[in-house]
C-alpha cells in the first residue's frame, strides 16, 4: 500500500469495510475509482449518500422504501390476507424475484438468538401483531431462514400467532431443484423425506 | 430488485459498475450500507471524492500522489540509477510490497496494443526519455506483464533505450515460487528451461 497517499488509503479502508471485500479487491475497487473520470467519483458519492438519507423503514412492514409507505404495503392489487415474515428487508428481493407470491411482507429485523443478546422485545414482533389486529390477515407464512435461530422464531412466533385463529405456515424444506441427491447433507434429505407428497 | 426504491437501485448500480461486482454482489453491498449509520454513509462519499479531487499523477513517474511529485521520486534514499517500468500505478504496489526493490519507477499508463488502437504515442514514453536524458539512469527493468501487448512494448522501449548506453532487463520468467509442476502451462516451463541457472 502507497503508505504516504492518504486519500488512497482512506478510500482503500472504506472498500474494505464492506461485506466480503478484502484488502486486496478494496485496491482493485479504489485503483479503479481513480482511472474514471470525476463525475463518476462524484455520482457515486452522491449514491451513498442520497440513498442513506432518502431511504427509511416502512412503518407497516418494516420494509426499505423511499416514501411514506413501501410500494408493497400501498399495492392494492395485492393479497392484503396473507402476510410473509421475513428476517431483513433483502430478503423480500428474493421472493419478489419469483413472483410466484402476491401477498404482504413483514420483516423482524432480525431473529431470536439469545447468544447474541436479541430476544423477541428487539424484533419488530410488536408491530407484526398490531397488523393482525383487524382480522384482514387469514394466513402467515414464516420465511425465516432455515437456521437454529430462525426456526425457533419461526416456532415462537407461530404459538403466538395460532391462537388468534391465523393459519400460520412454514416455507417447505426439501432437495433444492436441479441439484444432486449425492450432495444433499442428511438434515435436508430427511426434511424431504418427512415432507414427501404423493404424485 | 425493488423497481420503486429508486436511491437504493441507484446505489447499486453505482456498485454494479465496480470491477469484478456483479450485480447479487453490488445489491449485497448496497444494503450493507443502508444498515450502517449515515455517518458511515457520508465518509464513503468524502473518500470517494477527496480521493478523485486531491490524487493526481507525479508529473515525473506517473504514479499516484497527493503531493506535487510522489513520495518515491521525493526520496533521495532510494537508489536514483535504476528504474522499473510499469504498466500502471497498481503496479507499483506489489513491488513495494516485496520490500526488494529501492530504485525508482515509471508508469508507461498502459502499453502498446495495436487491436485497442494504442500506439507508443498514447504511452508516458516521452516522459521516460527525458528522464534519460541526464545520464543518471544507468539500468532499467521491463516490468509489463508477460502478455503479448507487455512483452511487445518491452522490446519496443528497449530497441529505443539501448543505443543510450542504459542496460535494459527483464524480469525472469519461470515457475512460480510454490506452486506445482503439474499446473505449469507449456509456455511457462519452457521459459523457467531456457532460463535455467546453475546452482
Amino acid at each position: 500500500m502507497n503508505k504516504s497517499i492518504v486519500p488512497l488509503n482512506e478510500l482503500i479502508s472504506q472498500f474494505a469495510r464492506l461485506p466480503g471485500i478484502g484488502n486486496k479487491t478494496a485496491q482493485r475497487l479504489a485503483y479503479s475509482i481513480l482511472e474514471q473520470p470525476k463525475e463518476n467519483a462524484k455520482a457515486f458519492a452522491d449514491a451513498l449518500i442520497n440513498a442513506k438519507e432518502k431511504i427509511h423503514f416502512c412503518p407497516v412492514c418494516g420494509s426499505l422504501t423511499d416514501s411514506d409507505t413501501c410500494y408493497i404495503c400501498d399495492d392494492a392489487l395485492r393479497d392484503h390476507s396473507v402476510i410473509c415474515v421475513v428476517e431483513e428487508p433483502r430478503d423480500i428481493n428474493v421472493f419478489e424475484r419469483v413472483r410466484e407470491y402476491n401477498g404482504l411482507y413483514h420483516v423482524l429485523h432480525g431473529v431470536i438468538s439469545p447468544l447474541d443478546n436479541i430476544g423477541p422485545e428487539k424484533l419488530k414482533i410488536k408491530e407484526l401483531m398490531a397488523r393482525l389486529a383487524d382480522g384482514t390477515v387469514k394466513e402467515i407464512i414464516m420465511a425465516t431462514n432455515p437456521t437454529v435461530e430462525g426456526e425457533a422464531t419461526a416456532s415462537y412466533l407461530s404459538r403466538l400467532i395460532k391462537p388468534m385463529n391465523i393459519k400460520v405456515t412454514r416455507l417447505a424444506y426439501g432437495i433444492p431443484v436441479g441439484s444432486d441427491l449425492e450432495y444433499a447433507d442428511e438434515y435436508t434429505l430427511t426434511r424431504a423425506l418427512q415432507g414427501r407428497n404423493e404424485i
